[in-house]
């Protein structure tokens, strides 16, 4: 299914988006206004399935590097990330059939539209993790064997880089310490693949997917219902899982610290309502990577993990984390092909420094999964 | 005068560009080795006088970036600096007419042959600085209005970085993060510009003059004559001014770090004969950059400050230094166009953090001078 995406698809898919980010993936209000403009300057972007792109068609996939915190402090022209994008293009020597994201997360998935927009290309409705990851080569597009290189990088200022390694985890090393260098954001071109790569190896209809998050939060807050559970029943109706309420809180403390890049930290709720006498911890590294409940995990990266204003349902980024707000910790079963050996080895809790396995969200909450699935 | 260059220049080269190295700008036996290994491999390189040089020619500078102390450890393959030329020469759409150094010091004197031996081009004869210096913006193309960028970037592994700026500082910023990613060394082509810039603002005749002060060197060794005499008598007579005789002593202590892709520190002196009972000390970062007896500085950048091996004249560079050399310092007035109000903006002791002006060893040392000029 294609359809045409403009400003209020931009505004539903940055809500949805912003749900995926798992607290991370950059300011969704600051991308949503960003993509606006251009759709509006250049008219609506077409958002094609995967299966609607020819085999050997070259897609270069278009994304921010960086703190969120940065992007939100410093606001971007705009032409930062369609530069890097024809950059790409010229130098790779094939002219580009469309864009995408490469996390469907946070800003990272609107910038492919603002991109699209001036190109006049179109978006393939699919992205590299179907969420929000803070490193270089934790996309399913290195897990399946795909070389990143080589990546284009724009800073607000108009500082320019050109990177070409052989090995994704180096590319992620240097063209992190030049995001740093840039001021801590950047706007960047990489991965370019062929329509054969995306059906072998990205998550597809996370787009979509992400627009009818938002469409289901919206239209459930117009109604005057339940939000959250607008957001359960739509994800137990896709390549995810069932969303699961994880535990109701209150912000009680925030640890956070920029460093080579990124924003580490924890958070800390104490319950409310059947949660109440407990506390919750999130840490996460841009992005929620591990909950526990009482020192017993919950979730864990790659499952989901998203805090949600406990009125309107909205997702409560790593930047805006505050005293006193009243959450909804949600998690989220990560689709299927983020769950296997090889995606593990990138993205288990062990790469992000945890000494514990991945358990799968409905192992540690088997009762809730029994019940809702079979 | 142009002449070429063969194995027996390089060797003399490669000591006269230790002492202008003042400790740093890489280990030169490496850098000697590499070179004689093209000449023999490709032919003779030919040294051209900047006067030589058409001034709408387009000559791309050859060196490496990185701390001498990783340069050492791990050697390079022998083309990167080459690819790098290749690349930047093809990024510009324009043909190379020649290299040269950026810095006439320790392994960046002699990258430029390594280059110009594979590319088949000549070296023009000047440089930068007349010197060595740790950072990018530190060149006099810098001082006098070049923009540093394009430059290229490799690294033994094969990685690649292409970076455009607008501001030579931010590229030095970016291009350093990118070094120390790349594990600490990288080799660049950068600067690139044309006859009419080398002869308005590079150093002319350092490279030839580099090679005069290693012949010095050896003749004298050769003749069982005192080499600390030669090298003073050759400055006397170049566009530098006559070398100085700092201080005489036995090195008691050595203090080095590897920081942001540098090597800083101290090394302390004990005097010996006409300096016996007073202490030294040199500060480096890379380069020496001030030297002191008693507390009181004796000379400072951007002059020249050199240890040499008392009974060889062999410079003693900063990754060498070890308790117990028995050293020479000596100091050497830098040229003129090193030291206008310009250039002292850039590389004054204030701008390594040191709280002092800069006073020309000649006004340090009046009756040295009287003596020997007047």
């Amino acid at each position: 299914m294609a359809y045409w995406i403009g400003e209020q698809e931009i505004e539903d898919l940055s809500i949805g988006a912003a749900i995926l980010g798992t607290g991370g993936g950059g300011n969704p209000y600051l991308g949503k206004l960003m993509a606006q403009k251009a759709v509006r300057n250049y008219g609506k972007v077409r958002l094609l399935s995967p299966h609607e792109v020819p085999d050997n068609a070259f897609v270069i996939p278009s994304g921010m590097w960086g703190a969120p915190t940065v992007i939100l402090e410093r606001i971007p022209v705009g032409d930062e990330a369609y530069k890097s994008f024809k950059c790409l293009e010229e130098a790779s020597g094939r002219e580009a059939f469309a864009t995408m994201p490469l996390e469907c997360g946070g800003i990272n998935s609107t910038v492919p539209f603002l991109v699209a927009a001036q190109a006049g290309l179109p978006v393939v409705d699919a992205d590299g993790m179907g969420r929000a990851f803070p490193e270089a080569q934790m996309v399913t597009f290195h897990v399946y064997g795909l070389n990143c290189s080589p990546m284009v990088m724009h800073s607000v200022r108009g500082d320019y880089c050109f990177i070409k390694t052989t090995d994704n985890c180096r590319l992620e090393m240097i063209s992190r310490a030049v995001t740093v260098k840039m001021g801590g954001d950047a706007h960047v071109a990489a991965y370019s693949l062929t329509g054969r790569d995306i059906k072998e190896m990205a998550i597809p209809n996370t787009v979509s997917f992400a627009i009818r998050l938002g469409q289901a939060v919206r239209a459930a807050l117009n109604k005057k219902e339940n939000p959250v559970e607008a957001i359960v029943n739509v994800t137990g109706q896709s390549s995810y899982g069932r969303a699961i309420v994880l535990f109701k809180g209150m912000i009680v403390d925030v640890e956070k610290q920029m460093s080579s890049g990124f924003v580490r930290g924890q958070v800390t709720l104490e319950g409310m309502e059947e949660h109440r006498g407990s506390l919750m911890t999130v840490q996460f590294q841009n992005e929620n990577l591990i909950a526990a409940v009482d020192g017993q995990v919950v979730a864990s990266v790659p499952d989901l993990i998203t805090l949600l204003d406990k009125e309107t349902a909205r997702p409560i980024t790593t930047e805006a984390l505050k005293y006193g707000y009243r959450i909804i910790a949600l998690g989220i079963p990560t689709p299927e092909l983020m769950r296997t050996e090889e995606a593990l080895k990138v993205w288990s809790p062990r790469c992000f420094g945890y000494d514990m396995d991945y358990i799968p969200l409905e192992e540690l909450h088997r009762n809730y999964y029994l019940k809702h699935i079979y």
